[in-house]
């Protein structure tokens, strides 16, 4: 702290003349200017510096989960820049309402200059993508050539290097592999929880036959509880898991589900709550992305209606597509189907139940 | 305004005896109070409430339209009304931030006291669909029965007689229909838009040839344009609409659809203003709807997964469904599609100019 | 349209190669690297680039009044501007919870090497204020120096000439005062609105003194009464506007004031739709710079609570001071004062309805 | 969950038909309908349905503090809570942009029928407001009555009683009287932390006597800093401290004050990390709510003007004297003063540090 320089100046610090002198309108040199035309690079430089938020948020967040041993305080670091992350996209879902005071019209004044520039070029973007755990035979592929190929040079190197390094999602995978709560002593948490379904699914067979309905109604609903009875047993069985992986169904490993649905329902213990958070924190962030691309493609409705894309992507469709395609944390959100009632959840044993809370007792 | 009572109390005049006294827990009765389930039921109310004021809202506007002749100043509350309508949505989506502070967990506490209810079931949200235009047809059916046989009585001869009324959709139709600016005088609007695409087309086609590109690229370019050109034909003969209105692909009258057209190229012109604001507030409200259905999915997927909704719904599924296929103004977003750059935009005869300009000149 | 190159690429449009090398954390510099120097930098980034949109639209909108003669067209644009610059000032707003994500703790690890860089230098900022119509005088002043202290060279130049240079606050005022309403053929709006308030006025008497209320009440009432006549006499007065124009109190001239309350009452009319809105836009920028800066001093509040800022400003202090005493069209919030029910509104003669409606009749 | 009775429709189990029965315009009765009447009834409706669910949430939020001993699932219910508070409050602020679409003269059409309703009779805001820990005597009085004058009955012995009961801010302040982290076996807190902030302070003022700067410059600097030591003196004093309780300029206990100190200099500690997003919860709420207020003056000032409110409140000189001055955590928020970069913070000793953090190591 001890020396300061007593130039530091706001112009300087935040570097404003690179910033502030980066708009370079088309029409402008064209000597056409369309006043529209600021907006639109402005809103998309906003949106690149946000981008590159969020990779510096997702990247010391995949730094973390690197080391070998994640200690409790890091979870919580963790979770708190997972949160800043879904706090900039609610940011990036709202700023759509301003470029939606751009109409069609406005839009056409110089559309033809950017050609064939188009958002489907954002580096920082595909990253953001790769890094979350986007694979590209996952992806809806547009056009003929692979994603990478707007490319070139050290952004294509990159983009195909993370490719092969490790996502978020795999980094996920082997963290939820490595919680050591599966068989806690003389615990066995899948049994014991498959026990509970069961029970529950008695009682609730018991409910609808003792229930005053028509015996149809009940036919429904008995037949309903047993195919809640069949999800339930295909997702509890290792073998079972493993065809649905390799038929591309899951994508996440048997060991690591087990232990997210643990964490699920045991998310109260004091020492589950941060790993419950972030868990949560993934599938909002899929589905802030979601909303952000739908968002998107109602924008793309207004200004183009059906029309083809700058860069000659039928913007629409595309995005239309990657809504649900590109979504990486569907099996967390999943999780949710399994769920139990509180009153069936296993009770831990007490010596567990301590050792999942803290040590400090007053 | 004379006599005024003095026993006007806010909590009378608002009733909040009713409303307050409105929310009556399951699990209470059944004495395994679930503290979450209040949220559920107060959110729902304010739905409900706000529903009924959106209804307040288009029913007005529906009225304004029913008038054979709509008087300038109406067009201009019929905009205020149509904007609070989507600045209410905005509140209903952001609302379900709220509610997805509900947990599955949570949601389990109480939710089997529910059954078979549904938000399925709110009367008013399909009063709003069939108001706006929703055809039965047109609907995603969800499981064998209509979606009135939900209702009974009175509630659903409401629908009934809704289905047979005028929708929006239709006084919209009949309103552009009516409008008298397709011929004025010896201007005749649809012969010199399609001189003008075909002039803005041509122009491309030149750019494209003269321009540095490779050969492939170039017929790439060039088959692009031909698309657009036969997009245009299609659109613009009165044959064709009328086919692809038969087919179900598109459902405004070719007469409503020129005027729209109309409208949102010459939204500059005074007297055109309001009207394209109109045009405009309907593909809002329509893209409002299916963000709400949007998000409403989402919430569905952290709440439940892919479990079965309360009242046997597949909550996920249908509403999925719903999100595209019930929309209503799609064929105004698709006038997008139509525009054409203000350069090739025919200009109007002075004559016409100043009729659609005010009076009054200073 | 012409010649395309085909070079135009995402990234070169965007000049992404200044704006993402734009960011320069000291704590790196200083090898102590601060996590969250980057979100600092950045979210100012963000900001920057959103005035130099916001100063984009003002300009033209200031450019579009200094023509001598507005014709009707460009209210229409001038609207959709302004509506333009209050929908990012709402995504300014909003952006604050982002930075909200970093606490005090994480501030204080890289605080040290700004100072005494501060938010109170962004030329942007200064600017705009000026240019809507601050006046230095009207500033609340912050430490010994003026304002403009800030800047130095050209910057400071522009600053200075800004403020000789006509602002938004007196283009309106003008405007205003050119407006041709205000004595039409044989209505003087003024008197005939002095009549109507008297009337009002007499009726709300009468319907006190008739009313079931205690003496006291209704005495209480009539003081009221008495003081709302008051306060319309002199507002109505031209003397007494100048009086308070002298004083301070008010900044916008009689004739620009009843102008505005014209436009006020009769906005229902076609001519004066827009006007309204335009009015109606400047109130809400006033609202949402303030909200703005309130939010602003809340976020200051959690971050270093009373602790002098960075540059040495006690943030919270001025901010809070210039919520209130920065806003600059409160003359025209205050017409709201003046409304007077439909009831009573003077008709207006009906070749002047016709003059304020459109040419065009079908 | 046994018997299921099926009879349980979306209709009856929102009570739909008080909910949806309880609006009745003065003006439809009066015979002078107003459109814009409902809204003004169902935006107040919609309001208090929430007031009723943020009751909800902080009564059980005092419930569970009242208990002796608060156990750790606890803090992570409560932090739960307090975060759907705060997403309620976020729906509030936002619905005004609703309100804000009924101008000042519609306004007119029917405002003379509420005469002297007003929200300022709203019960349940005054039982939050009380429940939170206002104090009769710290509110900014209206009139000569004391706010309660407005309720009779059981509504007003409800509010009378709830102004003896403990508030949400005794309990806080007893909660962190009552944790046991301030002396820890060898580790007390305070004298620790005294010797911190000297270091602190002695290393800035070396700093900036070897800097490059004017001596006027440092003398500035070096003036600051002692002011800024003055300032944690007197905190650090509980004589001090005492004394500022006395004259009203703080109102948290001083044992309390040092434990949220603690908490937020070491919320890095797993055990702490609850607490911490607790404390941050009421800061956020008490910023939200004056948001709330603040957005409300801004929204009578648009609909009013200067105007005196209905029930004959100068809504707008109360409501602004309740933004700052109803404010109850602001002792919470100037712990923020009180932080010292995370290099100066004295480490745990070992012992200790185990001691805050989880009982299971794996």
């Amino acid at each position: 702290m001890a020396e300061k320089t007593t130039s530091v100046h706001y112009l300087n610090y935040l570097q404003l003349d690179k910033i502030l002198e980066a708009q370079h309108p088309l029409s402008n040199e064209k000597e056409e200017e369309a006043h529209e035309e600021m907006l639109f690079i402005i809103i998309h430089q906003a949106y690149e510096l946000w981008f590159k938020q969020i990779l510096h948020e997702i990247s010391s967040v995949m730094e973390l989960f690197q080391k070998d041993k994640i200690d409790e305080e890091n979870v919580g670091i963790i979770v708190r820049r997972m949160d800043r992350v879904n706090k900039i996209m609610t940011t990036l879902v709202g700023q759509l309402d301003i470029l939606e005071t751009m109409t069609s019209l406005d839009f056409l004044d110089f559309r033809h200059h950017l050609s064939p520039a188009s958002g489907f070029q954002s580096h920082q973007f595909r990253k953001l993508e790769v890094m979350l755990g986007l694979k590209i035979e996952k992806r809806h592929q547009f056009g003929d050539c692979p994603y990478h190929a707007q490319f070139e040079g050290e952004k294509k190197e990159e983009i195909l290097n993370l490719e092969e390094n490790q996502s978020l999602f795999m980094l996920l995978e082997k963290w939820l592999e490595r919680i050591p709560f599966l068989n806690m002593e003389d615990f066995d948490f899948t049994s014991k929880y498959e026990d509970a379904v069961n029970q529950m699914l008695e009682k609730e067979i018991e409910g609808i036959k003792s229930a005053k309905l028509t015996d149809s109604d009940k036919e429904i609903r008995l037949r309903m509880i047993e195919e809640n009875r069949k999800y339930f047993e295909r997702v509890l069985s290792e073998t079972e898991h493993n065809k649905a992986m390799k038929e591309g169904e899951t994508s996440l490993s048997y060991k690591a589900t087990m232990s997210a649905l643990l964490i699920n329902l045991y998310r109260d213990e004091p020492i589950l709550h941060l790993p419950y958070q972030f868990l949560r924190s993934l599938v909002e962030l899929d589905h802030k992305i979601a909303t952000w691309r739908f968002r998107h493609v109602q924008m793309v409705e207004k200004m183009l209606g059906q029309k083809i894309g700058t860069g000659g992507s039928s913007g629409q469709g595309y995005l239309k597509e990657t809504v649900d395609k590109h979504k990486l944390f569907t099996d967390l959100a999943n999780i949710a189907t399994l769920m139990i009632s509180r009153s069936y959840l296993p009770e831990l044993p007490k010596n567990i139940k301590d050792n999942l809370g803290f040590n400090f007792k007053n």
